[in-house]
């Protein structure tokens, strides 16, 4: 029996984590969860996982659902509410699924309990790689990717030797506007960029998928996961996303990992590991049902996000984190309509162009940076 | 340094198997060898590789080469000599590539003597699986498939838990005629027939692509190999040749191997298993490149000999000797112009019809059905 911890229970990944976590009574057991504002929900997976410690977003949240369980569940808030559903001492697992910054602190402390790291939380890696990773070998932690792409990378190195890796190629569909040319995407809607063509995800993620700064955070991620300089990690155009990477090595050989797009297999990967359970709700995929899978190179002229996330990963340092503080600014504007969708990129652009990157930062230098990028972009966005 | 004992050298896998031997001086030595009647590329070989013993097919070619090779290397002849090459003391590994049944005893000696099979000779598995992977158990021997889909299965497999297996899947170009309708095969000639679209390999291989009989050879190889029932063992039309197979598992996650077709990979994973070698002169894969993986469902109407070889492998036995010995002698009828295309299944089809499998046979056994079936076969040719 495996006891996890999961961190963003009521979103997108934390959703399906539950939904593998249910379907393995035997195997799996949710110990420790935290959620944000979405209250109603939180309490109705309480209610179905008995969980021993929750963590909410307020401390008014906390209260009422205090006096709402009186089985000896312990409920806790906040930043400090995160740690501690993080580092609960009956988990051996951590599903880290939160959205944002906010997820690096935990994730931290966890790892600091040897805790395995289920990594959902993409900015904990782009920002802060050399800490976590650094801090994974120092505690002897496995950090396990939960991405489709980056799980379909560790399950392709499953047997293999890390020293025969040519090079990691990430899939990417292209996003909603794959078919649009760039002087097309002038006048794009936000309804129009968040109807993703193969996965239903959240809002950010699925403009970041648009714009495909989301695989431009995913290659930063793999350079950190697998340990690779930034000319070893490709992104091919795959508009069908069912090969969700591959690995070629030094014989030429290219392995892949594929399926049809469900989230639930890479999240049960992280969770079974080294082992691999049952999933009989996701669908099998049938090659010859599809028929065709189609290729093509990446245009950097046409996805600069993507260009401009290799550049930052390249410089390293608080780069990153300047990336991806200015992309969650911008990205956030675009959705309520203050900017268009080529200015996402100008704005990206502009920020990297005025950022001196410090390089190894702490804790304290990436926060006090992502604060910066952030105010320098809501000071453009008001001009 | 791996020291390689090798049958069939100058054959297609044969040749091959010296390039990649050649490229690795430091990791691979070839030191016994054997060829059939290819004096003068044979002769080439034993300069280029200087082996320590070398067998030919008669007494004749051995006794000439004997007077010619003056600096120490051993020279045997017939059944015999292809044992003695296949048990050489200094060798570790087999690589078995000759064509035929003549490839089983050699085999079966090797694996007493304990070395290690890589195995392309197809009639060893399809006709005695049982007893080759019943004395691999029992000696304790690794079978390292050739093959391209089997070794693309092997690869998959790496890091994995079999009783994970939910199906595995090999992929068939569909040969020469891929693109041909039934109709459309009655007048097709031998050399339509030779022109393989992706491989290039011997004229019995190729027609056995053609006929699809290759692949049903490959089933029931796989089905050995990986111990795995006919109902785990999938085949999918992909005429690129680009995915060389794959493994469903239970999580519906999907692991595949592909690259460039260039049987240079499997024969140096067999050689290098578990590591990797360079292989500098081998094309690396680009899927941008090809552009477009096209898949469609087996039709078993339109390649009846691949369901007449699952037929075979279902009842087991002795029935997978007849379709084997069938199929030698009617390709090579068509070969020599006495028999259509579509003779060649209606031929399989008569010869499975009238044998009475026989369960769990002998060597013995498999030889004298083996014979039979052939004869069976001659005869229905003269009528």
């Amino acid at each position: 029996m495996k006891k996890i911890s999961l961190l963003g229970a009521t979103g997108s990944i934390g959703q399906q984590t539950l939904d593998v976590i249910k379907a393995h009574p035997g195997d799996l057991e949710l110990v420790a969860m935290s959620f944000g504002d979405n209250i109603e929900f939180g309490r109705k997976i309480i209610m179905d996982f008995s969980p021993k410690i929750v963590s909410v977003r307020n401390k008014e949240a906390c209260d009422t659902l205090k006096t709402e369980f009186t089985n000896g569940i312990t409920f806790v808030y906040g930043e400090e509410g995160l740690v501690e559903v993080a580092t609960y001492h009956e988990a051996t697992i951590l599903v880290n699924a939160v959205v944002g910054s906010v997820g690096l602190i935990p994730t931290l402390k966890a790892i600091e309990a040897k805790k395995t790291i289920a990594i959902a939380n993409k900015e904990t890696l782009v920002t802060a790689g050399h800490i976590v990773m650094d801090a994974a070998k120092k505690h002897g932690v496995s950090i396990l990717p939960v991405d489709s792409e980056h799980s379909a990378i560790f399950q392709c190195l499953q047997g293999e030797n890390d020293k025969n890796i040519e090079k990691i190629i990430l899939t990417g569909s292209g996003g909603s506007f794959r078919d649009k040319r760039r002087h097309e995407l002038v006048s794009v809607t936000v309804e129009q960029a968040l109807n993703h063509p193969n996965w239903s995800m959240g809002a950010k993620i699925t403009i970041d998928s648009a714009t495909m700064m989301n695989k431009g955070l995913e290659v930063i991620e793999a350079h950190w996961l697998f340990e690779l300089p930034y000319d070893q990690i490709d992104v091919v155009l795959h508009k069908e996303s069912i090969i969700h990477s591959m690995v070629e090595f030094h014989d030429k050989s290219v392995i892949a990992q594929l399926g049809t797009p469900d989230m639930r297999v890479p999240i049960q990967y992280a969770l079974s590991y080294p082992d691999r359970l049952m999933l009989p709700s996701t669908k099998s995929l049938n090659l010859w049902e599809v028929g065709t899978l189609h290729f093509s190179k990446i245009d950097f002229d046409r996805y600069r996000c993507l260009g401009l996330a290799y550049h930052a990963g390249k410089i390293g340092g608080t780069m990153p984190t300047v990336l991806n503080a200015a992309n969650e600014v911008a990205v956030a504007a675009f959705l309520n309509g203050s900017i268009s969708f080529l200015t996402i990129e100008a704005i990206l652009e502009k920020s990297l162009e005025k950022h001196q990157s410090i390089s190894n930062p702490s804790l304290d230098v990436i926060k006090e940076v992502d604060l910066e990028a952030r105010a320098y972009v809501r000071e453009q966005l008001l001009q």
